[in-house]
């Protein structure tokens, strides 16, 4: 079987593929594919989905997009594509800035930033973590990553997704069930995906249920939360947002200012964990197309 | 037998053990006892040690420290105490604040709240936590709680502490390694008591030892680092301190600011989750003391 030819959008995504036994092409769907042959393509982290077009007359045994999230990939891709998505690659890294603001928030080490700022020696007691209940909404990769992160911090951690149900680390409730989960909860975790039913899923009813100085981290996508409603909570309950809606938020958003917000400019996956981690989904993606076997993480045929 | 008498320093512990079969008696040290009488003594958080004297004419069954340190408390009580240290009570708003730190450091937490307080969605590729080799030095309650905390992120967690040897989790290297061990960490906790076997363990040679922007994480007790030497190397490596040598950090201190450096003001313990766990240890060693037996965290008997 002659080398597999795989098109890579980055120069250390073609270095990488150099040492396997593999053809890498560099191409980053900017402009018509430097040759038609190829036989896995390998899609930009963050790309303008009209560059598909250019797939319309090939033939690849796959297409891997560089993100979890694929809304919108469905209406631009041709005919005839095997699409998968990174499963695997953005978890980790995105779970652990999820951590990171939780932790941050709790013990608000913002406060220890700004004091420093000031050479001020400053204690104060802060909530902390431990203790407290942690409503977690999604139960995808990102969401059952927290939760594993979450566990040894001495926590009650409540799961909730779209319907009810027993997985292997417990009960995981429906979201219809959160009128009575989420006046109990210290933090409330979004990682939804983006969609036409996770639209404002938080919005101003949502907030009103969290109570006073609660919590809301959002590490799922920004039209997930209703930012005007959330405006409106912001204060009396408190936020730490690494995606919000509209991306970048507006300069005069008064987000920026109040202090009991934390903004993270979507930053969760961004870390050198992902870039390991793509490295090593290509890999498998490359043996199972080697071995004959269906890829991993295919979202979609078109 | 009759209701124990035991002495505490504030209100909130007096309304506690209200709810108990005891009689609470409110008492901080400050100066002599309200009644010789007492069955246990429980001493404030931070306190003044010559407070001590006034124990000499009484015969507790059980003097109760609030800290896990008690360096200089043997030089301070009386003779023919019983003394018990507050293991249990620290460990978990201590470990939760280190893993707190080192993810803001890793993430970079800092830099989102400056870009924050200037109103700029400011993104960047950060470090992050996951495939770090994190060597733990101290492997007694709060650096084991770190330890726990830190193993799903997906990390090679060291194990150091001053003799080698196996335990439930594994490996345990001797310090005497940490010659080997140091060039290859990207992340060294401290989890260190103050003695004047670790005074200045974290030397200009430890320091010297770490990589270029490796992070050095102390939350065990600020002697046990060479503030001088760390103010050498800070910039080259980066700082997560929870405590420093002397506190407060004086005013004039390079290290607040050093962009390379996060200075937490010695809150490693104080958070919520500290009362509870205090109480819940009150309740404990009245039980022991009611069952007759002995009671637990005995550090030593004067």
């Amino acid at each position: 079987m002659s080398q597999l030819v795989i098109s890579v959008p980055t120069q250390a995504e073609f270095d990488f593929l150099s040492h396997l036994d593999v053809e890498p092409v560099l191409w980053a769907l900017d402009k018509p594919a430097p040759r038609q042959d190829l036989d896995m393509v390998v899609m930009p982290y963050i790309f303008d989905m009209s560059g598909m077009s250019y797939l319309s007359s090939m033939h690849p045994k796959l297409v891997q997009l560089a993100n979890i999230g694929f809304d919108g990939v469905a209406d631009h891709a041709p005919a005839g594509l095997t699409i998968a998505n990174a499963t695997t690659v953005h978890e980790t890294a995105t779970a652990e800035l999820a951590l990171g603001l939780m932790l941050a928030a709790q013990r608000d080490i913002p406060r220890m930033v700004r004091s420093q700022d000031h050479g001020t020696w400053d204690r104060f007691r802060a909530r902390g973590l431990a203790d407290c209940k942690v409503v977690i909404v999604g139960v995808g990769g990102v969401g059952t990553a927290i939760a594993e992160r979450l566990r040894p911090f001495e926590v009650d951690i409540v799961r909730v997704a779209s319907r009810e149900r027993e997985d292997e680390h417990g009960h995981v409730y429906a979201t219809n069930q959160l009128p009575d989960l989420l006046p109990t909860a210290d933090i409330v975790v979004l990682a939804l995906p983006s969609s036409e039913a996770t639209y404002h899923f938080a919005d101003d009813a949502f907030f009103g249920l969290m109570p006073d100085d609660s919590l809301f981290v959002n590490v799922g996508r920004g039209k997930t939360a209703d930012t005007e409603a959330l405006i409106r909570h912001a204060g009396r309950i408190r936020a730490a947002l690494d995606v919000v809606d509209p991306e970048p938020l507006p300069e005069d958003s008064p987000l920026w200012s109040n202090p009991a917000v934390l903004i993270s400019p979507h930053l969760g996956g961004w870390a050198a964990a992902q870039y390991r981690r793509h490295n090593l989904l290509l890999k498998r993606q490359i043996e199972h197309l080697v071995a004959g076997e269906p890829p991993e993480n295919v979202v979609f045929e078109s």
